[in-house]
C-alpha cells in the first residue's frame, strides 16, 4: 500500500475498538512464576490476594489461561472519552532523519492524566466499585498514575486516597493539585499516618521516599480500612491485562492499512505500558503466526532487565506485598536523586521477565541526558512534548531508524508514546540549562541492592 | 438521525479538513471599521502596515471580499499534525446534569500549546518564512500563545522573541520552560530591551506588566531589527480568519450527523476562537441561510463587550499600534491581580464588536469563582481539565443546559473547549484553598480607564 494513503493519523472508529483485553499469559508455554507468600514460601491463594486486591482482580491476576477477557461495557464507555488514541505516522521525524525507515506511535497521552496509566485505573476502579468498596488506597512517584486513578475514581464516585513520593510531592505540586481537583486526598510518603512509614522515618529520618516505600504505605492504608482495597498502576499482571488495549488498537489499525511493523519499542519501568503495547503481536510471535523485534528501554540509572538478576523479590520496601519473581535490582534499590520522572521501580513485570528471559525480547538502556536530548528533538519536530519516560522509547527508535538510514532497510518501527510532559518542566529546564546529569550506577552498588532480595531463591 | 448513531468524538477524516479558510466580513453588509493610523486618523495603507506585518498577512488584513482564502499546502500539513481536532457529544455531562438539551464542545487543548492558538500561529510562521524574513516578535500573557508560536517558528527554523508578561512570567516558569525547549527566546515584559519598556518602567516601576504593554514591545522590536515583523495571536481579522478553521471543521462534523445547533457559545478575550468557531455559522445566518444564537462569554473583571464602549482605541499601552474601533474598556486598563488565566485583553476584535453592535451576537459575563466551579464539575465528569478561558464557556454552557431542564427543550448546544489548564494549576489550587476571590469593577473605575482613549471618537 502506498505511503499517501497512510494519513498522519489514524484513529479506529468507535466500532471498531477493542471489546476484549488480551491476556499474552494464556499463550506463554511456560509460564511466569507465581507471587509467592512471603511467610510460607507458597503460591498466594485467591483468598490472600483478596485481603489486598478487589475479586475480579484477584481473578484477572492468576488467570493465565483465558486468551481474552471482555472488557465490561462501563469500561468501554469510559474509554470512548479518551479512546482511541491515535496511532501517528512520524511523516515530519522521518523526513528530518533522512531515514527510509517508516516511523508510528501510539499517542497515550491526549487525556488530563497525560499517559496511559488511565487504561487501567478505570477498569480497577470500576471493579472496586462493583464489589461495593468505599475507596482504593494507590501510592504514585511521578504522578501519572496517582492522577489517572483520581480521574477514574471520581467517575465512579469511589475514595481515592494516594500516597505520594515524598520528593515528588514536594516538586510537583501541580500533579498534586491536579489529582486533588479529581477530589483525590494525597499524603507524602513516607508519613506518619501507617506503622510502616513511622518505621521507614525512624530508620531514615531525611529521606524523600521511593514507590516500594509509598507501596508498603498504600498497602497498610487498605488492608487496615473496612471497605478498601489496594491498586496498583504497574507490574502487576492484572495491570497488563488492561494495559493490552493500547496493543489492541495499534494492531487493528495497523492491519487496517495492511502494516506490518518490524520492531516494536516501549519504555519499561515496571512494564505496564511496554507489556500492553506488544502483547497482541507477542501473542502472534507466541502462536508462531508472525515475528517482530520487541525492545524494551530502561534508563541506565535503574536498569532491572540489562542489570539486574532474575529472581524473587519484594514488590516494595516494606515487605507487606508478596514476592514477585522478576528481574530485580533489590527492594532497598533507590535511584539516584538526579533520576528525572518514572521508570524507578526496582522490578520488572514477571510476564515481561520471563519473556526476556526466554529470548523473545531484547532491552536496552539510555542515559538521560541522550534521552532529553531526544525529547527536544522530538518536540520540535512532532509538535508533541514527550514525557521523560516516553522519550526513552524515543531515542532508541530514532536509533533504529538512523541503523536503516545507514542500511537503507525500509524498516516499520513503532514506538510507544506514553505521555506529555507537562508536568516535568523543571527536568527539561536543567537539560537547557546543562545542569542535568547521568546517573549508572556501579556494579558494586547494584550488588549490594540486590544483596536485599530474600534468601529463598 | 438517533443519539446512539452519534459516536462520543466526531473526528474528521483527513480528506474531510478544510482546504479554505472562511472571511467572515465577506458576507457583512456593514464591514467592520477600518484600522486608522493614529498620526493623520486616516485609514492604514497597506504600505503601512507592512512596517508591522508580513505582507501576505496584511493582505488578508485588508481583505473584506474574498469569502474563502486557501489554506497553504505546507500549513495544512501541520494541521494534519494535530487536527482535525475531535468534535465531543459530551454525554456524561449531559446525564449528570439530567438535560434533554444535547451538549457537544470542539476540543482545541490536544496539542502542546495547549490551545487553539496553533492553528494562527503556524500560518503566521508560514507567511514570514514565505517572506524570507529571519524571525518575528510577540507578546504573551498567560502563556497558549507564545507557546503556540514558538513551536510555529521551530517548525519553520524562524527566530521567536517572546514578550512575556511579567506577572506570567514569574508565576508560570513551566510555560516558559516550553517555550525554550521550542528554542524562543522569552523576556519579561516590562523590560529594558526597548524604548518603550524603560519608559512604562520609569513611570510604573513596580509594574507586573500587562499584555497591552508588552505587545508595544514586541512590536518595537519587530521594526527596530532588520527582518522582523511583528505577530499577534488575537483581535485581528487576519486571526479570525484563521482560526475559522474552528468552525469549518465543527460545521463539516455536525453535517456529517446531520445535526444543527441551536445555540453556539464561546469564551471571548481579543475574540480569536469565538471568531473562528461561529465564523462559518454566522455566515449563514448573514445570508440569511440559517439561524443560531451565539453567546459570547467573558470575565466579569474585563468585561469589553458588556460594559466598554464601541470606540476607537489604541490596541497597546504604548499607543504604538494603529487605532482600532472595537468595544473597550480603554488600553490603560488592566484587569485586577487576582485575575487568573487570559481573557485580559482591554478591547475585542472589531469584526466581534461590529456583529455585537448589529445584534448579532450575545454577550455575558461570568465571575471567576463560578468560571472555576465548572471548571471543576465538568473536569470531573468528562475527564478534561479546562483552561481557566475555556471554563467561561463551560458555565454558560452547563447554564443553558440547566434551562433546557427546566424547560424540557432538547435543544443543541455547541461550545468551544479552547484549551487545558495544565499550566493554570496555581488558580486551580487557589479555588480549593478557598483563597480565589472575584472582582467587578465599578462604574467609575470603567469610566477613568475608558477616558484613556483618544478623543477622535
Amino acid at each position: 500500500m502506498s505511503n499517501e494513503k497512510i494519513p498522519y493519523k489514524i484513529y479506529l472508529e468507535e466500532k471498531e475498538m477493542p471489546t476484549n483485553w488480551y491476556n499474552v499469559r494464556a499463550d506463554m508455554k511456560k509460564k511466569p512464576a507465581p507471587l509467592l507468600n512471603p511467610g510460607t514460601g507458597k503460591p498466594m491463594t485467591a483468598a490472600e490476594l483478596s485481603h489486598v486486591f478487589c475479586d475480579e482482580l484477584v481473578a484477572q491476576e492468576l488467570n493465565d489461561t483465558d486468551r481474552y477477557i471482555p472488557i465490561p461495557e462501563e469500561i468501554r464507555n469510559f474509554y470512548k472519552m479518551y479512546r482511541p488514541s491515535p496511532l501517528v505516522r512520524a511523516y515530519c521525524l522521518e523526513e528530518k532523519l533522512g531515514t527510509p525507515a517508516k516511523i508510528y506511535y501510539k499517542f497515550e497521552g491526549n487525556n488530563t492524566s497525560g499517559s496511559h496509566k488511565l487504561n487501567s485505573a478505570i477498569a480497577q476502579a470500576y471493579y472496586a466499585k462493583k464489589q461495593g468498596l468505599k475507596g482504593v488506597t494507590t501510592e504514585t512517584g511521578a504522578g501519572q498514575w496517582g492522577t489517572a486513578l483520581s480521574m477514574a475514581c471520581s467517575y465512579f464516585d469511589l475514595d481515592c486516597k494516594v500516597f505520594m513520593v515524598k520528593v515528588s510531592y514536594e516538586q510537583k505540586p501541580f500533579r498534586r493539585e491536579v489529582m486533588r481537583t479529581y477530589g483525590a486526598s494525597v499524603t507524602p510518603s513516607p508519613s506518619t499516618e501507617t506503622e510502616v512509614g513511622k518505621k521507614i522515618l525512624a530508620e531514615f529520618p531525611g529521606t524523600t521516599g521511593s514507590l516500594g516505600c509509598a507501596i508498603s504505605e498504600a498497602v497498610e492504608a487498605a488492608v487496615t480500612r473496612e471497605g478498601y482495597r489496594y491498586v496498583l498502576g504497574s507490574v502487576l499482571a492484572q495491570v497488563l491485562l488492561h494495559q493490552s488495549v493500547i496493543g489492541m488498537e495499534t494492531k487493528a489499525a495497523l492491519d487496517k492499512y495492511g502494516i506490518k511493523p518490524d520492531v516494536i519499542i516501549g519504555c519499561a519501568g515496571g512494564g505496564s505500558n511496554l507489556g500492553g503495547l506488544i502483547s497482541p503481536f507477542m501473542g502472534e510471535k507466541l502462536r508462531g503466526e508472525a515475528n517482530y523485534r520487541f525492545i524494551a528501554v530502561e534508563p541506565a540509572s535503574c536498569p532491572s532487565l540489562t542489570r539486574g538478576q532474575y529472581l524473587y523479590d519484594f514488590c516494595d520496601t516494606g515487605k507487606v506485598c508478596p514476592l514477585a519473581k522478576m528481574y530485580t535490582l533489590g527492594s532497598g534499590f533507590i535511584p539516584a536523586p538526579n533520576h528525572a520522572g518514572g521508570l524507578r521501580y526496582h522490578g520488572m513485570s514477571s510476564i515481561l521477565s520471563e519473556l526476556y528471559d526466554q529470548g523473545l525480547m531484547e532491552a536496552v538502556s539510555a542515559k538521560q541526558t541522550d534521552v532529553f536530548k531526544a525529547a527536544e528533538y522530538f518536540a520540535r519536530v512532532e509538535g508533541i512534548l514527550p514525557a521523560p519516560e516516553s522519550s526513552h522509547a524515543i531515542k532508541v527508535a530514532i536509533d533504529e531508524a538512523l541503523k536503516c538510514k545507514e542500511t537503507g532497510e525500509e524498516k516499520t518501527i513503532v514506538f510507544g508514546l506514553t505521555g506529555t510532559g507537562y508536568f516535568d518542566m523543571v527536568a527539561y529546564e536543567q537539560f537547557h540549562n546543562g545542569t542535568m546529569t547521568d546517573y549508572i550506577p556501579t556494579d558494586e552498588e547494584l550488588a549490594k541492592s540486590i544483596a536485599t532480595a530474600p534468601k529463598l531463591n
